[in-house]
């Protein structure tokens, strides 16, 4: 049995090492090497590589190192019948419950105020809102939203959350179905979006959506850049009806250097890094999903290639 | 029954709005104004005030608007009889855990990396530690800082914790007693100075103590601006031996134009604001501790003047 490495950026390293301590028994190759192509059963991908898959008959699943899995369903003349799993790894699960929880409480406690407030020497306090006067919508309620639900919830925020089909959730106000959207992200004086990106979710941030926003409301999108009409925000951020924006991810990544969002003053830009999954804490995950696999077994993280997660 | 309202800087109509609501049957004066001196029986204090309050020879209780009780007890010209209470507020219990929260996520996560590459409009990934391989260091296990301990253990971090006297709290490595100072300081990758300002933690941030620090580590220092001696500060922040790091108070506040802190690359500086006592949450907790002291029951925080807490 091999399994192959086929991640674009991703130095291969640290993953040779913790895969061969969590699968002792298996081959790994880092594409373009493959071994023989008989012996290639399951595919550890970050980027265009589904397609190449094709080439390995006994192929049993293909797994994102991610939680998104949309660089792969994009790639409609991939091998079709090889299952798609993403991973459900509690590495990545922490970095966006911290990376969310570190935006959402410097917004809520006005930081970006105090940053430009230093750089002329300014005292000045500001009133503070508490957290249960904060309302704090979560776009998209999986395993995600909901750890970042919880940790929320545990300060003490006012929380809605939006899905596409119905949740019923501890502490959070649920809504689900198209025709809800508007009124929940008219509540939300802070939104976070975490959704999968699939072709109902494209574009779901955009002049509509964003005008629905209550006036001075921040957007923190740590889904996907397709999620996000980047001109669409220019314009409320410009206008000032959205206060602010923290975006980890974009339509063209790396984000180009003339990109205006480099150089906005209310736009803080991180390089996709809310969440990293840690081969430290994905290599059991990946093992556990081979055992399943090979056994016949209920895998977490299985795909619906129809809904796209 | 009079109280009276002796802060500086503190806009007094909200707190004549939240404890008329409190404490319906209370006379509220605003000082310099007291009504009739007789009817004083209690002042809710905020700068140097202590010792104008001799005057009122029916006062039952001083409280402090804070936390710190320091700006009344160095007042030892104050009317010595009467006993002094600290406020043990939801309200700025919940502040000071977003304030720590937020900046132990802003140093964990390297935020101001991402913040100096996207001046330079840099895209560029950092390896990132999991919460479990950083260990955070708490100096002063109050209350406030049980309450950090907790919220932050729910995150992962690995944490120890420093206190004068002897502590035992779950999940915490608990050093005390001036001699595990140093041992206690050389494993906290980032230090949270919570302590309460008393003669024995006065300059207790040090030339001899930052060294005892790992190299490359964080202060944020949330206790008071005399725990530390801002010289050895810059010094070791100037050597790189201190990496960063959050001041929320100074020796002199308002922190004067001047100051190398406001324009220092590597010192946040927000103006006292981690835990702002708020007129909503505080002062039900003010309406307790006047019914408390007039049945003569047990008040909590209530201060022993001969340990400063």
């Amino acid at each position: 049995m091999s399994l192959i490495f086929a991640c674009q950026d991703v130095p291969p390293a640290p993953w040779i090492a913790a895969l061969g301590k969590a699968l002792p028994e298996a081959e790994i190759h880092v594409w373009p090497d493959h071994g023989k192509v008989e012996e290639v059963e399951f595919a550890l991908i970050w980027g265009p590589y589904a397609r190449e898959m094709k080439r390995f008959p006994n192929l049993k699943a293909m797994m994102s190192l991610g939680a998104g899995v949309d660089h792969i369903l994009e790639q409609v003349d991939r091998p079709m019948h090889v299952p798609v799993v993403r991973l459900i790894d509690p590495g990545l699960k922490t970095g966006m419950v911290e990376y969310v929880l570190y935006n959402v409480l410097r917004y809520h406690r006005r930081m970006p105020d105090f940053e430009q407030q230093q750089k002329k020497a300014l005292w000045i306090e500001r009133s503070q809102a508490t957290p249960s006067e904060r309302r704090i919508g979560i776009l998209g309620l999986g395993e995600i939203g909901l750890a970042c639900a919880e940790a929320l919830n545990r300060l003490g925020f006012d929380l809605i959350g939006w899905s596409r089909t119905k949740k019923e959730i501890l502490d959070v106000g649920c809504f689900y179905g198209d025709e809800t959207l508007k009124p929940f992200l008219s509540q939300s004086s802070i939104l976070i979006c975490l959704l999968p990106l699939t072709p109902e979710t494209e574009g779901i941030l955009n002049k509509a959506t964003l005008a629905a926003m209550p006036a001075g409301s921040y957007l923190i999108n740590v889904g996907r850049g397709g999620h996000l009409v980047e001109g669409d925000l220019l314009d409320a951020l410009n206008s000032g009806h959205i206060a602010a924006a923290t975006l980890d991810v974009f339509r063209e990544e790396p984000l180009p250097k003339d990109h205006p969002f480099w150089r906005h003053p209310n736009v803080t830009v991180t390089p996709h890094i809310a969440a990293l999954t840690l081969p430290q804490t994905a290599a059991p995950v990946i093992a556990d999903i081979i055992e399943r696999v090979r056994a016949g077994r209920k895998v977490p993280g299985m795909i619906d290639p129809a809904v796209g997660y």
